[in-house]
């Protein structure tokens, strides 16, 4: 078989021919080859499980630290099974794909908090996060990087989550609504980050997310499923800790602070290989999302 | 209905209902309001109509001042009928759609020029083409911009058309073959710039995008379909100039060069309306994209 642009399958046969003193030449050998010091394993509470249509799993990771406010509201809407019975009710090409109460009636659970404009952004002065920066330029941010897991665009202390593919938002009204947390929608194309600070972003998908890009484009204003297409039925969301431990996903993070990470992000940026000629010199940081896989 | 951030309908909204005199305060409203001149016919030749399973439509547009070997190549094969009765054989989640021969094995027609790694990068240094920089940083090139209706990264003479949502490019074996243009794929997700000058990027989707992009990930690898997997049949390629009058489509940019396009990206890069807050301040290439409608 021809490998027409192969970087996967060539990182496979490179780190799997390789002389064992030889460092990884590709990111994706970088990430085989880590030692199990390298990952964080990801807390069962920030682990979101969506079950859709004929069986489906999703799995998003949430971002406590950088979204508490919301995070804590979605975790009450989960353990109120609020999401059970709900859809997924807009697909929109190179957008988003959001889900949740159709209706738009549903009554809410007690014990949601007030979200607003300020929830958008944290500030790292006073939390003792290492920041692993990322050195290039962005054009929406003065800077960016990697804190806590997590990608990061900054603006001296000023940290926020950017939209990258797979990041998890939190729909709302117009402004100055800041959304409830109820509705949400994950990126399923270019990075649209001319919604950082405009709304909340909670999490990212870390499993199944052919599932939510893959489907069928609302035809709708903005992607919305018309009366006439179908919506996809959500069956139910839970977080992981509420789950037996048999049925408990257990997903682990590189550690953005490790030495295989530094190489990763350094590949990123240079690929040179069989395949790879011209090394881009550089990355940006929706194209460099951090390594995640199911733990051991 | 709520709004969960709808900035097209919005965008509607205020252009429907804004003073004539109000300048458009939107990406969108700016594109509806552009005049007539504004807005350059895209040549037939330069249009390739591939038509898949189901009747379904995709238009691609050709560069063939960027890559004109491989567009000439592109030419010959569709006149050869060479595409009817292949399939689409891969799908890789935030990667490519990419289409061909999955046998590997059908003759080529006579007449295919040979490529090189040369034919990645164009001089703008003998042509007299005007560059409408975007002037914001950008992680991959020294410069980017908008140069004869496409989206362009650059480094002082030399210009390449980046890997953005949508692009087309050439799929190939390993170094130093340069593909003849008869494997083809498409992005459908973050612009992986770093395949920007290693790949010969041809072209762009500009209508039926979503019959690429929603379709079922291979789970092979790379994206390849398995054995048990279908592929999807491709029914005929046909540039619109060998269609006849009625069955041709047609379509026209917005001018790069236009008042109505620097509006455009003003506004791409500068949100601020009844639903963003707060404006970017900033926009990477893949991130605006050269308007392009059906011609009236």
């Amino acid at each position: 078989m021809i490998r027409f642009f192969a970087p996967a399958l060539l990182a496979t046969l490179l780190a799997s021919t390789a002389i064992a003193a030889d460092p990884p030449t590709t990111p994706a050998a970088v990430v085989s080859a880590a030692p199990a010091d390298a990952w964080r394993a990801i807390a069962p509470e920030d682990l979101l499980v969506m079950t859709i249509e004929g069986g489906k799993h999703v799995v998003i990771q949430l971002a406590p630290a950088f979204a508490p406010r919301h995070v804590g509201n979605i975790r009450t809407l989960a353990r109120a099974h609020w999401w059970d019975g709900t859809s997924i009710n807009r697909v929109q090409d190179n957008y988003v794909t959001q889900w949740g109460d159709a209706t738009e009636k549903k009554p809410m659970p007690t014990g949601l908090v007030p979200t607003s404009a300020a929830d958008y952004v944290r500030s790292l002065a006073n939390v003792r996060l290492a920041i692993t920066p990322l050195s290039l330029p962005d054009a929406y941010a003065p800077a960016t990087g990697y804190v806590d897991g997590w990608p990061m665009a900054m603006n001296g202390d000023a940290a926020w989550l950017p939209h990258c593919y797979g990041s998890v938002g939190v729909g709302r009204n117009l402004s100055p609504d800041a959304g409830t947390g109820a509705e949400l929608y994950t990126v399923i194309g270019h990075a649209p980050r001319q919604l950082d600070r405009n709304i909340a972003v909670v999490g990212r998908v870390i499993e199944g997310m052919a599932h939510l890009s893959s489907l069928p484009r609302g035809s709708g204003e903005l992607g919305f499923y018309t009366a006439t297409e179908r919506k996809i039925p959500i069956l139910s969301v839970r977080l992981a800790s509420d789950l037996t431990p048999a049925e408990q996903p257990r997903f682990e993070a590189m550690d953005v602070a490790s030495s295989s990470f530094a190489a990763y992000l350094r590949l990123r940026a240079n690929r040179k290989d069989d395949f790879y000629d011209l090394p881009a010199g550089g990355v940006d940081i929706c194209n460099a999302p951090v390594p995640v896989r199911p733990a051991a």
